[in-house]
Formats: C-alpha cells, sequence, structure tokens
C-alpha cells in the first residue's frame, strides 16, 4: 500500500509504498477514508535524532472502513465508519480505566504509542488499530469532516470541559490564537458553555474566521488585548484563557488577562512556559497543559458534529499531495485544517 | 401606595392602597420597575386558612431602582436599577455562606420568608429588600424583559447546572411543558450545553414556541413521547428530564424516557410524585424536586441575558390589571410571562 | 472441576462436576483463589423461571491467579493474583468509555452478563474472563479479604463517591444496615469524608460492629431514629442517607431524615421504593438507586484495602460448604461477609 | 484597650493602649478571646513604606465572645462565641455570592481588608467585626485550640478541598513542610480523602510532628524526597503536591514529583513560582497559588475540629508577650501556632 512516512530527520516526508499490514488477535484493519494534519506532526519532525523511531508513517487523526478483523475481536463490523482515538494507553491503569487513556500511567514503560506518533499512522491507505475500544463510529458524519476532530476538536474540548467550573454563564473565556484548533475551541465554547467568547490572533484573516465562527469579539493579539479583555470584564479579567499557540508573548496575555480563580489552559506547544505562583499569577489562577483528550471526550465531540454545532474548515489533498500540505502547514496559509484522502 | 394584595382565602387578589414603607438599619427601598406573576402565586392562593398571613402582598419577582437606604447600607446608591433575589435565607448558615439561601437551614425556624411568599412582595408601587446582598446590578438591562428571570430564569437554571455533570455534548435534554418556565429553560439548555434539547407539551401553540427558542425537536406529549425519545436516542434514553408540569402522567413520562445514571429534576408543581427505586427508576437514575435557586446562579442568568443568550416572552400590565393577569396565568392563555409595570 | 450452580428454580444451589473452561482469543483464564457471597445471589434464586438461563455457575465476587491466556491477551501474566470486576459492558458505548461498565448502554441488547449473574461466575475452581480490562492487581492484598470488596465494596463506594458533594467536613451521613455492604460502607465514609457517621440497624451485634468499624453513633433503626437523628444535627437532618436495607420503613426513615439538598442512596433491594418529589422529600434532596460501580472506582477500593483504611469481615468457607454459607446468608447469622475458598 | 500595633517600617510591632472601638450600623463589637500569628504578618512587616497603611493593629486569626451590636444586627447575641471569617469581600460579586469572599472582584476597588491585614486586627482587646456573615458559632470548641483555624486551617482545607477531585481513594498526597500549616494540613487530608500521606521537610522534629498527626511517611525534603516518591507511587507521582513553603528548591520537589494530570498547590509565600507547561511539567499537571478560603469551609473545617478530625498545636502568650512570640515565630522555633489570649 502507499503510505506517507517520516524517513530521515531533517528531511521531508515522503510518499513511498510499504506492505499491507494483517491485523494480529484483538487487532482491527481501517481502510482509511480520512487522516489529518496536525502542527505536532511539525514540531516531531524537528526534533533530533533518536525521538522517534524511522522511518514512520505519519497521521494521528484517523477515520476509516473496517476492513478486517483480527481474532477475538467483537463489537464492530466490516463496512462500518469509524473515527480513531488516537491517545493509546494500556487500558488498565487507573487513569486507563476512566478512560484518559491520554494519560496512561503505563504508556511510556510498556512502549505504547499512538499511530502516527510512534506506531504506524493514518496517512495510508490501511491502518491497523490495537483495540475495538479506540474506535469510534462515525454513523452517517462525513469522514473527511470529521477526522480532525480526533486531534484538532478532541483536545481543545478535553481544555475546555476540565474549565467549565470556571465558566458559568455570563463569564468570559479567551481564546488566543484561531487557527486550526482554536475556530474548533472557540465553537466549543459557544456550544458548551455560556461564556462570552473573546478571541486573539495577529492575523486579520483569522479574526474573520473567529467571528464566522461564533466569537463574540476578535481582537489583534498584542499589547493592547490585555486592556480590551479588563475593560470588557468590568476590571475583572477573563475566568479562562486557553493559550493554542503557547509562546512568551501569548502566555504573557494569557497571565495578565485572566481573573482570580481563573483558569490558563496552554494548548500551543510554542515553546514557552509561565512563571506560576504567589509573585506571577493572580490568586487562585490554575496554570495547565493538557494533553489530548479521554475516550468519552471523543464521543462528545463527534455528538457535536452530529447535531450541527461544530465543523472543522477543511482543505483536502491526495496522498501524493501531503509533503505539500505539510509545507503549506509549515508556512500558515492553510485556512483551518489539511485532511488528506487516499 | 398602591399594592396588590392577597386578603382572604379563596378570593381574588386586590389592588388596594397600604402606608409606603421605610427601610430599617441595614434594609434597601427600591421603586418598583417590574414584577412578574408565577404560578406558585395561584398555588399559594389555593392554600388552606392558616398557610400564610393575611394579607399579604404579592410578587416574589422583583425589579426596582435603589429609592431609599437604611443606615449602615454600602455598595448599592440611589437610582441603580437592580433585580431582588428572593429566596431569602439567614446569611449565616452553611448553605446561605455558599450562597445557597434557597436551602437555607434556619429560614423556617427564624421566620424568614421570600417577599411575596410571606414578606411584603413586589407588586407594590415600592419594596422593602432586607439586604444589599439580595440585589443584583441590572445594569442597562431592561427590568420588563429581566424580572422574571428571578424566579423563572432561575429555577430552571438551577436544575439544569445541577444536571450538568450528567449532560455532556451529544447527551440528550428532555423539557416537559414549554410554558413559562420551560421556554426559559430550554434556551438555558442551549446557551449552557451541548445537549440535543426534545421540548413536550399538550398544546401546539406552545410546541411553536419551543421550536422558536431552540428546541431541536418539539413532540406532543402523550404516550407516544416515550418511544420517540428513545428511538431518537438510539433506545438509550435522555440523560436529563427536567419536568416543568409535575403531574401523574408527566412523571411517569419521566421515567419511561430517562436513561441509566441520568436526572429528573421535577421543578413543576403539579400536585404528583415519582416512585424512585431499583422497582422503578432505571439504575443509577437521580430523581429530585429542587426550589429555585443560589444567589451566584442569578448573577449567571442575567448574564445570559445581557449577552442575548436567553430572552422572556412577556406580556406586560399595569398595577391595577393585575388581578385580570393572574385569571389569564389561572387560564393558560398567556403567551410566556406575566409583567406588572407600576 | 468442581463449581456451584443454581440449577432449578427454587431449589438449593448444588455443588456439580463440570468441564473445565478454555480461554478463547482475548480471554483469560483464573484459577479462583477466593469468591463471595452476595444477597443478590438470593434475589436471583428467588426470581420466577426464566429470569436466568440455568444452571448457572454462581459467584459475582471472584479472585484468582491468572492461569491460562487466550490469543491475543496482554497486559497480565501467569500466576499474577487479580480481583474480577464484574459489571462487564461492550467497552466502547459513552458509559463504557468512561469506565462506568456498570451502566453500559448496550449490555442488555448485546447478551452480556456478569460472571455469577448470567456468565459462569466465581464459585467454581476455574473462572473465565472475558477482557484483561475486567482484572485489577491485587499485589500481596491476601484474596480472601480482598474479593467481597468486589461488590460490598465497590457498591458502597460507588454510592458514596456520587455524594461526596453534599459531604463536606462537618457534615453528616447516615448508614442504613450495618451488615456486609454497610460495615464496609461506614469504613469508607470514615476513610474518605470528613462526614460525622450515624449507623441504624435492627440487630444489637451489628451495632456494636457498626461501632468498631468507625461509626460515631450506632442507633437503634426504629421511629427514634429521626428523632435523633434531627436533635444530632442541629435540626437541619444528614446530608446524605445510604439504605442498605431498601423497605418501606428504612426508606420512611431515609425521607424523614435526610436534609434539604442533601441525597438518599436506596443500595439495597428491599423492595420498596420512595416517592420523591415536592409532596415527600425535602427541598433539593435527590434519591437514586445506583447500582454496583466503575472499573476505576474499583482500583480505588483496593487502594483504601492495602493503606489499610478499610477491611471486611469474612467467614470462610469450602467449595463443598457454600450451600451451607448460602443458608447462614439467608437466615442473616453470618458476621460480615462469606467468602468461598476452592 | 491595648493592641499590638506595627507603627513603623522595619522596627517590631509593639503593644500600645488606643481607644476602645464602636460598632457602626450592621457591625459587631468582639471582646477578643484568641488571635493567631502567622508568617504571613512577617511578611507584611518585610514589605517597604506605602504597602499597608501604619500604625495598624495586627492579627489576622481572630475569635471572641460577642460584646455589642451595632444597629441592625441581627443573627448573634451578646456572649456568643464565634470565630472571624477574615478574607473580607464585598459580599455581592459573583465570588462572594457563593461565599468565595477571598476571591472578591470588588475588594481591592472599594479599599476592603481583612482584620490585621489593613483593618484592625484580632491583637488587641476588642475587635470591630464588619458583617455579621463574617462570623461563625464556635459553640463549646476551645477558642486558644480553634483561633488558628480560620487562617492555617482554612487555608490548607481549601487548597485540598479543590484538588479532591485528583485524590481518589489509593492515591498519594505530598505535604511539603509540616510547619503550622503543613501539620493541620496532614490531618484534613487524613479526615477527608483516602490518600496515603507523605508528609517532607528539613527538621527532624516537625518530621516528627507528621507522623504523630498522622502522615504515612515522613522523608527529608531533599533531592531523594523525589526519587523516594517516585518509588512509592510505582513511578507514577504524587496526584497531588501541596508546598506549604513555596521556595525554588520545594518546587522543583513539587514539579518533579506530580503525577500527570495531577495538582501543585503552592501554598508558602517562599518568593519562588514554578514554570508551568509542556517544556517543564507533567502533562495535565495543574499549578495553582491558592489564597485562603471561602466562608463555608470555614464552617467546614470547624466541623472537623468538632468532631475531633483535627487539632491544633499551640503556644499561648499574653498581649505583652506577642512581640516575642513574633520573634520566635521568625526564629523557627514554635512547635505549631502561636496564640494570643488578651
Amino acid at each position: 500500500m502507499r503510505a506517507v512516512q517520516y524517513r530521515t530527520v531533517g528531511s521531508e516526508p515522503e510518499v513511498v509504498e510499504i506492505p499491507t499490514p494483517e491485523p494480529g488477535p484483538g487487532q482491527v484493519r481501517l481502510k482509511v477514508t480520512a487522516a489529518g494534519l496536525c502542527h505536532s506532526d511539525s514540531f516531531v519532525m524537528s526534533l533530533p535524532e533518536g525521538a522517534y523511531e524511522l522511518p514512520m508513517t505519519l497521521g494521528h487523526e484517523g477515520a476509516g472502513v473496517v476492513d478486517a478483523l483480527g481474532s477475538g475481536v467483537t463489537g464492530v463490523v466490516p463496512g462500518e465508519s469509524v473515527a480513531v482515538y488516537g491517545a493509546w494507553g494500556c487500558g488498565v491503569c487507573h487513569a486507563c480505566a476512566r478512560g484518559a487513556e491520554n494519560y496512561c500511567a503505563r504508556a511510556a514503560e510498556l512502549g505504547i504509542k499512538p499511530p502516527g506518533l510512534g506506531a504506524p499512522g493514518a496517512l495510508a491507505e490501511y491502518l491497523i488499530v490495537d483495540d475495538v475500544r479506540h474506535l469510534v463510529p462515525l454513523g452517517d458524519l462525513d469522514p473527511v469532516g470529521a477526522v480532525s476532530l480526533t486531534d484538532a476538536g478532541l483536545t481543545p474540548y478535553h481544555a475546555i470541559v476540565s474549565s467549565l467550573g470556571a465558566l458559568p454563564a455570563g463569564s468570559t473565556a479567551v481564546v488566543i490564537g484561531a487557527g486550526g484548533l482554536g475556530h474548533i475551541g472557540i465553537q466549543i465554547l459557544r456550544a458548551i458553555s455560556g461564556a462570552t467568547v473573546i478571541a486573539l490572533d495577529v492575523s486579520e484573516e483569522k479574526l474573520k474566521l473567529a467571528r464566522e465562527v461564533g466569537a463574540h469579539r476578535a481582537l489583534h493579539s498584542d499589547d493592547s488585548a490585555v486592556a480590551a479583555i479588563r475593560q470588557l470584564t468590568g476590571g475583572v479579567g477573563a475566568q479562562a484563557v486557553f493559550d493554542f499557540v503557547g509562546n512568551a508573548s501569548t502566555l504573557e496575555i494569557a497571565r495578565a488577562s485572566v481573573a482570580m480563580d481563573g483558569v490558563i489552559q496552554i494548548v500551543g506547544i510554542g515553546g514557552a512556559v509561565l512563571p506560576t505562583g504567589f509573585f506571577s499569577t493572580p490568586m487562585g489562577a490554575t496554570v495547565r497543559a493538557p494533553y489530548w483528550g479521554t475516550r468519552s471526550e471523543l464521543i462528545d465531540v463527534l455528538g457535536l458534529a452530529r447535531s450541527g454545532a461544530i465543523h472543522v474548515e477543511t482543505e483536502r489533498f491526495t496522498l501524493d499531495e501531503a509533503p505539500e500540505a505539510y509545507r503549506r502547514l509549515h508556512e500558515g496559509t492553510l485556512r483551518g485544517r489539511a485532511v488528506v484522502v487516499p
């Protein structure tokens, strides 16, 4: 089959021919219907030699049609359209037992890795999923429109859900960065909270997108943003700030605009950290860098898509165009999310 | 001043002239700008002699302009437009200390009663509020549009907020009764949850209203409703059912349509109770009859109105028309909520 | 192998010889080290013909040593000592995805049943467990002391954990029935909450046990109990009542002693239901009949045993004595929990 | 009356004679029965000129007997023994409406300050409390034993309660610093959670105290502590770390020992901040510097003392000895907490 692989540190991903895999006991083979590209792929490809075993088939956002079942598999039937939960864990530790495989205590020790981030990924004609519990039925949801939700929807959803206690009706949420994750985060906030949503970005085009997908306000992400947020909240600040960029200047905006007892979720891997404590952040404010999301949260997010509450802006590419799509992603010239349809 | 009083058990409320009250230490006098009528007024007027001390000025939904301050009052200034939090408690017990004065442990013992339900109510030209903590600034919100939120908005909000744990994105909520409280409940569910909302009513007009205010589905409230809810939820049932009627047949619909581990909130005082337990309700399902709401929840609800997420259908009456408005309420011929503007 | 089976409606369980089962793909065979007896076994054996397919090997509380692995099983090794999570579900629905397989939405439809309650149970020399996710490592915990925790510990833990929001430090919890589940419930309340614990029972011996395991007060379960609870709580009532009996008189005690905004959990299957609503239960009080517990909660409960915070009173029997143990259970002459060691 | 005042920046507190204050409308005068000393007093006295208006009567931990009521005060009677909730707020903003006056949005703007931290404090013969809602009845609790709970009990309780979601039974909590707050924090963790408690300190005497008050383990607070915590938790780390010191080395221990999705609460004002984010803290870990506690939490903490679950180690001083007590506090030679009894 054809697959998009990262083969050599420092070089671009390549489209190659590799053997079509067979599902072992308990495993499921999918014929891939859609695979999403993500900034974290670029992050992975920026790491020094040894971080990942190469060559590695990319793609941690995947959807497909059930194609072949390993022995002992029940609960899905060939032909079913499914999305892949990618944050694979051991399945039995405390975190996994409550579905939070994204925080599996034993994955590192056992060498369990997500598809596309160690295990063979979804940017291929076929994908092996290790266990039926990592599949969520798509029903009649379009795989191309839905596939990005497995990461770009699930990650903001997880961050937002764990902040809902701070976001009662009438509160204010700030979203920094209205790109791939941010433009979905805005929609999720509108769908599941009564908060007023203020979006920040450096790009006029993305501020326009932010408004289109439901932000009450969209402001240029610079020094004036903090004063504007304070003014819009009667001086109190925002009860939650979701930073989908995560560099030094966005974290400083987050620090300066969050309310007492509020929440900052650092979602973007922009290279910076936020000094937290009495001499830096407001009293009672929480700072956290969440990772991906839980199994039931993925079901939730797909439910939001099904009821029409959220949708993903996508640009569609073939497998052969995947290297080009990564280039566009790197340049920041994509509108929304890149999806490869093999 | 003029006031609408319930004076004799069994007779209609009357418009009478009574002395204008003076605020004591710590109290605030409001010049009433709006007062809402409520089904629970009718319930009160159906009770036998002795339930309430008569005559009693009615009106537990109130808004006004700060008019005179008793000694020691700080935090509001004359001329400020405010709404009244009506579930007055002692202010110091555990429930009150977290703002849940609606569950004050000592109100009964201390003889503390809500305005319009024991203390002199808002259906008058002036209203005495016992403590500044029972006021919430309205800012530029229209008092006539907002006053009903102090009960008809706060009560469903309290029921819904305490059920949110059962209502993740993609879940299903059923609202039984799309009248005064129900039509606001539908809007609150849409504003603060990602649940699909199914409204039930016996009146075609109210089903139409339900759809207009955001219900995904509006169904006739009869035997077929349960089957329809089961079918729409893939057999699982609704994660939460809010019964704003509370009679025997609506509670049976609630019982039969709730999911395992789901929630039934009985908000309407329709005379019935729901047998709860292993031999009646689904495993893990919770049944509860909530009462009004907390202080911070009233701030939240007014915040929703401010951001435009909810609005109340109202019909407007003068003080002199109040008895007529109660008749219309009793007949069920009001669209939304009756508001008296003195 | 030898097994204790319920073979004919209305007759006693029998010890019989049946073939030793082989694990299929994904399954695990345990050599049983301990199996607990439960009142719900008696309830099952009181049901009319057709409720369960007979003969049925009993025992839904099980522990064992991993003995043989079906194909594709990873995560456990032969010789490991484990407890069995019995509330088997589909593993992939929303409830299962968060580990709440006890509320699996599809178990009934798919014919999935717990061991000992449909599937072959633990009262045998060997037990087949359908998936490795239903095993929890015991480490050096004694299987005989720990096996009852898989139901008689997990069930009260689940009820208590879902009530913790109502049980801040300084609140009051009432436990009705200090038998198999109740005496563990008392210990769990002492271990994970700052509530004052009042135990009620009709047996002096069980009241003595209640005091020994940590109840602050132990009272005779009759009409005087309600007055005593009101007096001990300054008139407020108990923030949570756990009824491990569930008959009409205990539910009436629960109803009359719970505080406003409190919680009643009906755990015992004593045949009664509790009328819930404005005209029966206090304002805001929640009534619920929970079922068993979640996967992560079983890990929690075993953690409590490991740190010494809880222990189970047990009487030990051989497989051949199991019918006699069921008789003793039925008579109510066991102290704590009956455990069969094959 | 006599009072202990901080009069000149850089000098020691002095015992002086000042006029006995009269309660204004809504205020309550207490005859002080006990007042606690706190490290934050020392912090205040280390700040440069202008941070506080001087002279200032010290003491933010206070208890007393109701002595005189201003006009309009109801709910307490002269002679009643009460503790003072010190984190005074406006009483009406969203935070205050839910009792979280410690995060009042308007206190700074309105110039509202806690007693002893701006307003006249409890280190005097009489204390003015601004509102009856800031009093909690002590009943027959000894004021000398209980007064420190108003800060040294409430502050750790608030930090712990807001971390309970991360601390299920069987989890691990680390307490860094077993001094005034820490030794109460250990008791609270034992009383309201099923977590295993590991205490760290640099002093052998405080490690001994930690064990006496319930820590499962007490370890020297150095480089070896992190490895020990990892080993005791099977490599997972601690689900919550409470740092009652807050300097650079303790925060580094916190960072290195917390589990994924765990919580670090920085309670001690030791001068340091913790870099938080993907490149520093574990995935999903939350970092927060809480401040004091809420009104209902103070009721909870006093409830724990009443049931005997916690007690404070105290050394008792007269008003005249207060300057000496501050010296001892500064030297770190107190066992537990210093309490002044006028």
